[in-house]
This record gives structure tokens, C-alpha cells and sequence, in this order.
């Protein structure tokens, strides 16, 4: 038997928070279900896909009977998100799950063998670092849409964490782009892990909805913990090793191009109007202070444009994939960006203009 | 040769009315294109789908040159909304179209054989009516969404027209259920038609788009025109007779019950969240001045809610598919509705409270 009382707004977060974590295509029922266990005077929902687990927990006041229920996460969810009052009822006996609020009450199945919902277990013993939430969800958001979703080697469909030198650096890629964020922290460790995108996403969706303004961060080599107040995500490292990226950050420039973001931004949207229909490719023609994009396609056309620039060094023809210039540029909070140029082969740095901390590396295409 | 300057916003919205009666699988790749055709000092667009065809006035200053060229839809539309400037340049030559804004400039490839598009001629000798758009907006809004749009009964894919006794009945069904809304109109003929559910929902847009406060109707048989200022839209009618759907229209009501149109759907939306996962029908019990709502779920439980009514006659017992109910109420605009049973086996009348014009018809479900 478990029985309490929670108000609808209290508990449609929890639920919701920990709904997150489970995966779309679970094999096994139980991994579809929220677990709702008290524990120490609190009720904590555990949710997990095996490689990402939640805890949340919940604030109740004094509630009756010690039983752990498991029940159908996206019906849960379903349920509390439309009840009509605040005031919500949870009355678990016998197998079954009564929740009412005002007229309405639902009495539900719930899983029988509730000892076999996975919980896995966080170990105090590892390193132990914090960072603003804020920061950290930035710097996610500036890595992780480089991150491969479908890359043949595991270690690129993740985002690789890097503590070195008082520093957290982040790096992601997919072999033709690279992003890279970073930030000085408080710590004298040095460690390394990969966190499979799945997992970024979720820990994502944590940092937007929490209200703690620092994240308590516990490393422990297979297992990194994530802490934000009521919420704590586990996540299982990729045991894979990440590709040795500084070898490909360009060096040596040739050509630095200094170039307002949004007047890139807008000529690219006009000349990927037609590359997306023909070679799904953009010239840039750098020549003195002005930059030329340009797009063909054999079926509907050709499309040119150019924007002013100010140039150092060579002047430079050199085609991209549009998409990938689009996704970096769109990441850039700056008004000003450079453009930096070794030559038409080599990758290309996109950085903010006098503004250190993250950085894109895109490989050109071949004319 | 065909030049011409026109503003941003005026050729964006032409461009984008007309486009949206183009097919989305069509095999001729001229019905994916708009023809621009030179018109007494007008640029008409043309677009078709051959079932219905929207001509739209563009207005432009003078033009030069008299040549009709034709270009692919959504090409010129993703062009023209992204142009940087207001004022953008049209220049026809030799098969080439070039689009011009500030610095971008399109070269785009034309269709060659431009004088196998299709355009359809109006009869200017059909019978005449009108309507103000508002009201047959309202009125399409009521009914379309009734109309099957897979129904081996072609009749049934289309919302029914039936002028008849100086009002406009629109009715659609889809065998399960039905919607009828009438309104007086100032005309004497009597005729009726069906037009296919593809070319309503484009007269929808039309509708809403248009800042024509009446709506010029032109019946011609085979052919429906609406003309709304710069565009007129031609449709094809479906050559089938609709069914006798007097016959299906519920008639000495045994139980009649009042009820608030937002408790019903608060208290059927959360039945639903049961309802869906398991028999996808909710049993609505009528006992006095109170409706029980429930639904069961052989997997996930069971839910039930009541809300009070106001009952005249029997009490009753009878089910329905639950997302029929609920499209149906969506659409009632009052405070209050009345649901108007025979028996627990007859079609269920719906219709607003003290309102006439507008009613809906749902068919039970065994228990």
C-alpha cells in the first residue's frame, strides 16, 4: 500500500522530467514505466532506458504504506497533465493505482513485478565538479548538433567531455564538422568520457527545466552523475575513445575574413534556395572586400549574391555544404564572425569576433 | 519578353495562393509550375491541379513585353518570401527568367512548352449567388472536417451544396456521422453539387486569406467559381449524387439533455486518455441530472467522471466512439448544447443551445 497527496503542478514536472528518460522503442514493459518508490519521508520517480536514468523526486506531504508501484510512463503522463483540480490522490493497493482529482478518478493497472525495474545504483566515491546550469546548457547547445546521429564509429555519436588544465572543453563531430566549446572551472582533476547524444538531449531538456542555477557533476569513469536540486540524471558513459581532434583544428591561416553574421546569414538562406534543389553546395568567392556566394542546380537555375567583408590576406574560391555553414553560423551570438582560411581543401574556422570560448571547423567540398 | 517591377508583399501573397492549389504528386511537371500570362495590363498566375485552378491578379505598374512564362511553384515561392528588398524585378527572355532584389539575382530555367498549361475557361453565363466570407468560412469550418477522405463512396469525399427554398445547405458525412450548416441566401434557383474535400480546404485558405468581405459564386454544372477581388478559384464538382442524408436526421427524441459544452469536453478529454489506449469507445450513462462518462482499457484500467445535465425523458445507457463526440463539440461556438437521443442504437443529434443553423449527427457504437 502507498497512498498520497500531491498538487497537480508538483507532480505533471516530475512526471514529466522523468518521462524523458525513457526510450521509444523498449523491448521490455517495465522500461515503459515510471517507478514510484518512498524513500526517506520523500517519494523519488526512477525512469530509465538503461543507458540514461532519472530520479526525481517529489514533494508530498506525510504519505501512508511503504509499496514501490511501477505504471505506464506515457499514460501517467497523460492522465495528471489533464486532471481538473490541483489537489491529486495517488491510492496504490492490491496491483492497482486509484488517481483522483475533483470528479474525475482513474483506476489503473500497474506492473506486477515491480522488483525488476532497474535501478542503478550511484556510487559517492567519484570526482566531483559543478558548473553554472546555464553555461553548461549553452555550451551543449553550441556542440551538440555537430554530433553524428548515425556515425558507423560510436565515439562521434556523442559529445566528448575533456577536464584538462582547469578547463571543461566539449567537442563534437561528425567527420565533415567539428564544434568546440569551453570554460574554466574549479578543478585540478583531469578525465575525459563521451556521452551518447540520447543522453545530451535529455540532460538537455534537465538544464531547461530546472530552476537550480548549478549543476552538481560526479564522475565515476563508467557512470557520470548529473545533480540539479530535485533531479538527478545517471547517465553510462560510451566506452569508446574519442578521436584525436586537435589534430584537425587548422593552423597557419592564409585568408581571415571578418564578416557580420546576419548579412551571411540572410545571402545564404537566398543561395541555398537553390542549392538544396541542384548540388546541395555554395561557392564563396573572396576577392578584396567583397564575398561572392553562388549556387547552381541544373534543373531550376543558378542564384549569386555577394556581401561585403574585410579581408586579410588571399584572395580564395572555396565551396561548402551549405547546411553545415548554416548550423555553425546560427550558433554564432556574436554580431561580428571571422572566417579563417587555410586554403580550398583544408577546414575552415568560424569563430565569434573578439570572443574566445567556442568554435566551429567545417571541411569545404571539392568544385 | 515579358518585364515587370512589383512590390514584395503583393507578388509573396499572389504567388502563395495560388500556389496552394497545386497537386503534391502531380506527374506533368507543367501542373507544378504557375503560369505569369500578361492580361490587359494585369499579370495574371495561373495555377491548377486540373480539379481546381486558382487565378490570382498580381498588380504591377506598367510591363513590358507580352510572353507568359511558367516556373516551378515552390521555387518561386521559397525565392520570392526569402528576397532581401520590396521592390523585385521580373525579366522574361528567352526561356530565361531572372528575378532581381537589392543584391540577389536569381537566373532561373523556365518550362519550355508553356502552352500546354492548362487553363480553364469560366462560362460567364452560369447562376450568380453570394455569400459574405466570414459565414462561409464558419460554415465550411462546421462541416469539412465530417467529410470522409478515403470513402470507396466518391459522394462522401466532398461537402454537399444544396440551394434549395432561399437557403445554402452544406452537409458532409462520412457514413458515422454528419454535419449539416444552412444559412438564408438571396437567390431563387434550386440546384446542389458536391465539391471534392481537396478543393474546399483550398477555398478555406482562399477564404482566410482574402480581405473580400463577399464571396461571388458562379454554379455552372460541372463548374463552381468563387471569386473573391484579385482571385478566383474554379472547381470542378464530383460528378456523383450525394446520398439522401434527410433520411438519417434523428426524429421524435426520447431523451433530450442539456449540458455545458466545456464541462463535456474537459470531462471527455480525460476519459479519452483511457479510451484510446483500449476499445476507442466511451459509454455515456444518463440517470436524472447527471451523465457518467467511462471508459475501459483491458490493459491500462478504467476511468469515469460525471458532470451534471439537464435531462428531459428516459434515461439511457449508449456508447460512442469518443473522438467523434469530440470533433463534433470542438465545433459547437455556445455555452450550452443540447444532445438529442432516440435510443441507444439511433444517430444522436447534437446541436448548440437556442441556436439554429448548425447541428451534428454521431451514430452509437455497440457496448
Amino acid at each position: 500500500m502507498l497512498k498520497f497527496v500531491v498538487s497537480k503542478a508538483e507532480i505533471q514536472e516530475k512526471i514529466s522530467i522523468a518521462s524523458s528518460s525513457i526510450g521509444s522503442r523498449t523491448v521490455d514493459p517495465i522500461l515503459q514505466c515510471l517507478l514510484f518508490k518512498p524513500v526517506n519521508g520523500h517519494i523519488n520517480i526512477h525512469a530509465t532506458d538503461l543507458q540514461t536514468s532519472v530520479i526525481s523526486t517529489v514533494k508530498v506531504g506525510e504519505y501512508e504504506g511503504n509499496e514501490a508501484f511501477a505504471v505506464d510512463a506515457d499514460l501517467i503522463d497523460d492522465i495528471v497533465k489533464n486532471l481538473p483540480e490541483d489537489e491529486v490522490i495517488f491510492e496504490y493497493a492490491n496491483g492497482k493505482l486509484l488517481v483522483k482529482s475533483g470528479k474525475a478518478r482513474y483506476n489503473l493497472t500497474t506492473v506486477l513485478d515491480v522488483e525488476r525495474f532497474p535501478i542503478i545504483e550511484t556510487d559517492e566515491s567519484g570526482i566531483k565538479f559543478s558548473i553554472d546550469t546555464s553555461i553548461l546548457e549553452e555550451m551543449l547547445d553550441r556542440v551538440s548538433f555537430c554530433a553524428s546521429s548515425e556515425s558507423a564509429m560510436r565515439a562521434l555519436n556523442g559529445v566528448y567531455w575533456e577536464v584538462h588544465g582547469g578547463f571543461l572543453r566539449l567537442v563534437a563531430s561528425d567527420g565533415y564538422r567539428l564544434a568546440l566549446a569551453e570554460q574554466k572551472l574549479d578543478i585540478e582533476n583531469e578525465f575525459d568520457f563521451i556521452i551518447a547524444l540520447k543522453s545530451v538531449k535529455e540532460l538537455g531538456k534537465l538544464l531547461s527545466s530546472t530552476t537550480e542555477p548549478t549543476i552538481n557533476i560526479t564522475y565515476d569513469h563508467s557512470i557520470v552523475s548529473f545533480n540539479a536540486g530535485d533531479v538527478t540524471m545517471i547517465v553510462r558513459t560510451v566506452e569508446e575513445t574519442f578521436p584525436d581532434y586537435k589534430r584537425v583544428l587548422p593552423k597557419a591561416f592564409k585568408t581571415r575574413v571578418v564578416l557580420n553574421v546576419d548579412d551571411f546569414a540572410e545571402a545564404l538562406k537566398r543561395v541555398m534556395v537553390i542549392a538544396k534543389r541542384g548540388t546541395e553546395k555554395v561557392q564563396l568567392k573572396i576577392s578584396d572586400d567583397v564575398m561572392e556566394l553562388s549556387s547552381q542546380s541544373p534543373d531550376y537555375g543558378e542564384a549569386v549574391e555577394n556581401i561585403p567583408v574585410t579581408k586579410d590576406g588571399e584572395d580564395l574560391i572555396v565551396n561548402f555544404n551549405p547546411k553545415f555553414l548554416n548550423e555553425a553560423i546560427k550558433h554564432i551570438d556574436e554580431k561580428e564572425m571571422e572566417f579563417n582560411f587555410v586554403d580550398n581543401l583544408s577546414p575552415l574556422q568560424i569563430n565569434p569576433r573578439n570572443v574566445e570560448g567556442y568554435m566551429y571547423i567545417v571541411l569545404p567540398v571539392r568544385a
